[in-house]
């Protein structure tokens, strides 16, 4: 790694530290430089504003999505055992909080790219799992008059009460009850046998 | 009104329009006194600090959230009423979006009054949900062996993805999507026949 991308990358990591506690906003360019000890100037060598700390930071978060859980879970056979994964290796993901859900709620109000591009990669991965559940259709996994958009959201509503019991209200439950709900919409959507 | 009760109202009125845009995090007591028109011991006589302006607006969300989505509902008759009112208040109550919401994912990881007092409101909602839920049972609109909790669990989850589908990704279907949701729980919680 070159100095350059090693600082670049000792920049994102230290954000996303802030970010974890004070979410995105709380990410400020003068306070960073400060922190880790870079001019001003150093430091918009790499980043020239907030919004484009933002952006990199939602792009990484992105990649290491499509990484840990997506990735993963297209490995696994088309159908039921791949939304199997990748609910699995979502929870995984959501245990140490998400960038994502943090940000779709701080930005939903807040006109700009960084919120442009949460709604984007938001709606993206909607249609991703629309797919896969066409795609369990398909494999007759699922039932032929299933709605698989409804199937998407209702797996994204699990996705966030899961966030909120186990962050917020720091639940032991939350994993099972996440299962629970998800086999109760598997169930609901299976062929009949 | 007193004069004294009044700036306090237009305190927290304005705070809550800058919570909209930036979350709690971004209601810093400085730049209120500016905006308002108020010298900063003016306000200091009101809130003595951040967090107890943070507090006393989520006091305010809660008594309103009690006498909007809650009260109506609980005038309704028992059981399975009940929670169909609860349900439907509880979408028009967000549709502008809720303090609660934003909070919840935004102090998850910063320890205090404030996170305390969310976390303490959010799990008093998961429990009155559930004791709505067992008082359908014992109408007979639910059947008997109904996990109750988890029933209060997954009817959160349609809330959080309503708040997420309306607010981030505007999808006009949202409200569709999450009333299909909550009957596809409800046929599921059903008495047999």
């Amino acid at each position: 790694m070159t100095k350059g991308a090693d600082t670049r990358q000792r920049i994102l990591d230290y954000a996303f530290r802030l970010a974890a506690r004070d979410g995105l906003g709380g990410v400020s360019l003068g306070s960073l430089a400060d922190d880790i000890g870079l001019s001003k100037s150093g430091l918009f060598a790499h980043f020239r504003s907030k919004e484009e700390l933002q952006l990199e930071m939602l792009r990484t978060a992105a990649a290491q999505f499509i990484e840990n859980v997506m990735a993963p879970a297209f490995r696994k056979p088309r159908g039921l055992p791949r939304l199997r994964a990748l609910f699995e290796n979502w929870l995984d993901w959501q245990r140490n909080g998400c960038i994502f859900v943090t940000a779709s709620v701080e930005l939903d109000d807040q006109p700009g790219r960084a919120r442009d591009y949460v709604a984007e990669q938001q709606q993206a991965l909607m249609d991703s799992l629309t797919r896969s559940a066409e795609i369990a259709i398909d494999e007759g996994h699922f039932r032929k008059d299933l709605d698989a958009q409804q199937f998407a959201f209702e797996m994204e509503a699990i996705y966030l009460v899961f966030h909120h019991a186990h962050r917020l209200l720091r639940d032991p439950k939350a994993a099972r009850r996440a299962r629970a709900a998800f086999q109760r919409l598997i169930d609901f959507a299976a062929a009949p046998a």
